[in-house]
């Protein structure tokens, strides 16, 4: 049995950034007393709070990280997504918060604004002298963003925009520091120049002066929620309120001194999705801080199973504890593994994204490819932490259920996660059309129908090729031992070989199955729409396998280098287990599609129950390398 | 295509009670403000406002129905478990509070209590003029309730009992009106007399008088917790506190005036389970509240998804419905399919409780097949409701995150009920204990480890008779179309025979799997709880199996006796749907186990798609059956 070295782990965890997270982790647990006062204050006194800590954690320098050092940021896009993960393990409003001003609003002024803005904005929001809020989605339109109501219109004779909300329906809704503290909002509205609608784009709009509405703004507070409760959210309605022209976030279009329309970008839908695209961050985010959450769930229940103890079950004399118990190591044990799976996951996604936006070189591609990882791992991470939470809510049993042992708390702020920053389901059908066009220049273009008539556009071998299942089993023959037809049957179950070989397998066959069902239901002459509603499970399913692959990808390639000793034996036994539950949840597919015998199936489910038991003993130290401060892990009864 | 008439499927699912679900009904809808007095008022006003509330609803009648007419109650336990699940389309606190008073521990009092004791309390408890609680659970001991730490020592001097908590973790913990309301306590205890432990036993311990606590009662408040907060939870601590030896609840064990213990019931063991076992209204009570809960959520949901637009799916000029996306009807169809089944499910259980408790006849094995049936219903109905809100709640993307939409309050209150009344874990080992033993007369005796035991000394082939899976093949060919030992291959994927044969298979095959690995584990010389912990995933596995089985039966026989017409077209669609999806969930299984083919289990995802699509039309007026009070929906801005 191997033996772990914690620190040594937390070191490995906590990667090129160590140094961030670790102040964040000072930062929270200085100011632990807040997950307390979450519970005590008044709404509008909690509000105040999380406000105030959000100003004091800007101070140290901790949420400043990602924006230029000109400005007063710390210029290092990855360490601002690492301390902002690590916010996670405190209190989530806090979180949200950081994420709404710096991320959402910080990020839009930044990446959609040019040096005017930057000038006028960026020192003042990084240290919070200027709050802002985000104002997209609306009470009408959330997913659907190219469908918003919101108008911009170009007013020559003042050389201002006016932006007005047309109807109830449109107005802006769930929008973070709306509701008490903004006092501009980064609006994206309709843009109409000369009498033509341009799409969708983003200006600032005023909306307080000394923390008075200005004229023409209406504001409704959205009132108590599930969860975030110290975050401001509120709804927004524009009845002609004026703004220079300057105040268009013009990196990608802008309105010239003589009212004429111009962008580089001749495409609408390309020029949106552009603008969309350098929002990414916040998906980023949103995953890390699920996955970072779900730590703290799983630190606080396996402290637990090793200490509480319920029924004699082994011996007359003492109860057993819970975790000795093959039921709660099943239940727990397999969510550990695949937190670690996803947080080497997320740091791939982030270094991406670092990468990405910190090269001066523009390469589509790469950021198709980033956009799509973020979507996918944005997604996964959230359903995780919602499903981990759940779990060690129960596992915990009626001593769960009270807030100062935190699932309250950690339930309900992150509920919100899987369908904020994108809805899952619609994230992964944009993971899925990036597969399917293989990330084609058109790749902005296409709305749901335009995917199911580019794919049906295509040749069948093109489909087949762009999704290159054909080409998979011949590389499988060459890494796997034998290099047999067999591969499947042959290899040892504990091979990463074979286990990448599996969700490869299902990936690529899932996918090309799609492009055969959308080209056939076109080739059949129906409504596209429908053949996409009919297929849209499969679309899903392929997507989620592709970040499956991706996900076990990182796990595999993080522990490649490490050097033999104990701690890579313990996350060679930890990705084992994740890779083999992995395919165990899925293995009714891997057998319908005659790529798991019976016997290797029910030999998985043994083989998992195994490393269950091997795990066992290492969870203490596996959760303790997450190194969630204790005092935010609260629980005194639980943790003793 | 059936076109439903709504009255009458409501008619058809209230049943017999039709009357006591309606009186709840018009109380909860005259009573509807208290859904935002949960949000609005302070705790403590909350908590006051609850017990009001339950006061004003005990005058009705409604909570008093299962009580004996001699002391005002309604002499109907059918009509009171009705009446108690249908209290959970309102405020749950309510319910809750509602189950602690008159179910817990006025169940306590009349099926515990003898006639002294249903004298002195039944009429004032009825009213909520004596206000109760019921302190079993202590801090150290939830599911193991026969290691509970409280001592009632019988002083003869005195002729008294003190009750004493030994030490702090002994403390009676999360007893709903124990931190305001009580005026008494039921407590459990061990009790000590002449220096000999009999075991558990309840009894009537005063906690205060005029609201203030009596000498020797130590109460802390729970605190907040993740929901329920209009219930005043509590922890209780005793130090020597005195009451009449005729305080102890005598129906099952007593102590003479000379000083002596004596009961019918000569076995320790035998006599805790069958005081427990008159307890198991609490479980029927609490599974039927998730499920009706899980109603709430899905009519919203519904309703919402055949209103709300999103993305020009199918026509460029109008956005599509939400619920006309094949995988939004994924997410919902299944689940409304599951709830109906539930729903009859609870219907049987409800009406097998009120046979048992009805008749004089004391008949050991229904009342055993009753506790499982209890055990089975309540585990899946609350883990339903936990899912089926969860699902819900995301179907209404950030909408369903603000309180005003309900799924707030519906998440974080019944997310204790998959753990209260019974871990829902621990419950499917009860069923799965009285499935291994055939509910032999030791049944009530045996702990885990003597499960396997008891097993293990049977001979293997009293093992296989057991658990009846041999005779099962037999019968399914009379049964099935064409009576060959193909029958899983050839019957139709609609026929109701084939849909109960494929889960009965899986039943007995599970069950007589689980019976030989214990069997094997023990002849292997190993140690008892090791071998249960290592089959404890199969254990459970087993029961639930039996559970669905009995689900799906229930649901069956419902239709049957249905005249033809388009009721029974519309609830034979649902059947086939919950029936097919079930099968589908668990498919991996029926592959593994010889009973499907790849074929066959891909036609069978094809088939629950399709009877999907023919649901659809269907939804709303399938939810409107629920007649859910539209003022307990709330939503005003999702359902419009």
């Amino acid at each position: 049995m191997p033996t772990i070295d914690v620190p040594e782990l937390t070191r490995l965890l906590d990667g090129t950034y160590a140094e961030a997270r670790a102040l964040v982790r000072t930062n929270l647990a200085e100011h632990s007393e807040v997950l307390e006062q979450a519970e005590t204050l008044s709404r509008t006194d909690y509000r105040e709070r999380v406000k105030e800590l959000v100003l004091t954690m800007a101070a140290t320098g901790q949420t400043g990280m990602g924006f230029p050092r000109e400005y007063g940021g710390g210029g290092d896009l990855g360490a601002s997504i690492a301390s902002f993960e690590t916010l996670a393990y405190g209190d989530l409003s806090v979180l949200v918060k950081v994420g709404v001003q710096f991320g959402l609003f910080g990020g839009a002024i930044l990446q959609l604004g040019t040096k005017r803005h930057h000038d006028a904005y960026l020192a003042d929001l990084i240290t919070g002298r200027l709050m802002g809020c985000f104002a997209m989605t609306e009470t009408g339109h959330g997913s659907n963003v190219q469908a918003l109501g919101t108008i911009a219109t170009y007013d020559p004779a003042t050389d201002e925009l006016v932006v007005t909300t047309p109807d109830e329906i449109s107005g802006k809704d769930y929008i973070g520091n709306a509701a008490m503290h903004a006092d501009v909002a980064v609006v994206f509205a309709q843009l109409e120049v000369g009498g033509t609608s341009h799409g969708v784009h983003a200006l600032v709009v005023p909306l307080r002066e000394d923390g008075r509405l200005l004229p023409g703004v209406r504001v409704e507070d959205d009132g108590l929620k599930m969860g975030l409760n110290g975050v401001d959210n509120g709804r927004l309605w524009f009845d002609g309120v004026r703004v220079p022209r300057g105040n268009l976030l013009d990196r990608f279009a802008s309105v010239s001194e003589d009212g004429v329309y111009e962008s580089p970008i001749d495409n609408p839908d390309r020029r949106f999705f552009t603008m969309l695209g350098t929002l990414v961050q916040g998906r980023v985010c949103v995953g890390g801080a699920g996955i970072n959450a779900a730590k703290v769930a799983l630190t606080i229940a396996t402290k637990y199973a090793v200490r509480r103890r319920q029924f004699n079950a082994a011996s007359p004399d003492q109860e057993q504890l819970l975790l000795d118990y093959g039921l709660h190591q099943r239940r727990l044990l397999p969510l550990l593994a695949r937190t670690y799976a996803l947080h080497f996951a997320q740091e791939v996604v982030s270094a991406q994204l670092h990468d990405v936006f910190s090269d001066a070189v523009d390469d589509e591609q790469a950021r198709r490819q980033l956009e799509s990882r973020a979507a996918g791992t944005k997604a996964l991470g959230t359903w995780h932490a919602t499903r981990t939470i759940q779990e060690c809510r129960e596992a915990c049993g009626g001593a769960g259920y009270l807030a100062v042992n935190r699932f309250a708390a950690l339930k309900a702020d992150t509920d919100v996660f899987t369908t904020f920053e994108g809805d899952n389901h619609v994230l992964l059908q944009l993971v899925a059309k990036g597969l399917l066009t293989d990330y084609s220049s058109d790749f902005e273009d296409l709305d749901q129908l335009g995917v199911v008539r580019f794919v049906a556009g295509m040749a069948l071998e093109t489909v087949i090729e762009r999704t290159s299942a054909h080409k998979l089993l011949e590389r499988l023959k060459d890494v796997l031992p034998g290099g047999s037809d067999d591969w499947d049957q042959e290899a040892g179950l504990l091979d990463p070989h074979y286990q990448l070989a599996m969700l490869r397998f299902r990936e690529e066959h899932m996918l090309s199955g799609v492009a055969r069902r959308l080209k056939r239901g076109i080739d059949d002459g129906l409504n596209p729409g429908e053949v996409f509603s009919r297929a849209q499970d499969h679309v899903i399913g392929a997507a989620r396998a592709h970040v499956e692959r991706l996900v076990l990808e990182a796990f595999v390639d993080k522990i490649g280098p490490l050097p033999d000793g104990d701690l890579r034996a313990a996350l060679t036994l930890l990705c084992n287990l994740h890779a083999l539950a992995t395919i165990e949840q899925d293995r009714a597919w891997f057998m319908e599609h005659g790529r798991l015998t019976v016997q290797r199936s029910k030999a998985i489910t043994r083989e998992v129950n195994d490393l269950c038991l091997a795990v066992r003993p290492l969870a203490v130290d596996l959760v303790d390398g997450f190194a969630v401060p204790p005092e935010l892990l609260r629980s005194p009864e639980l943790l003793g």
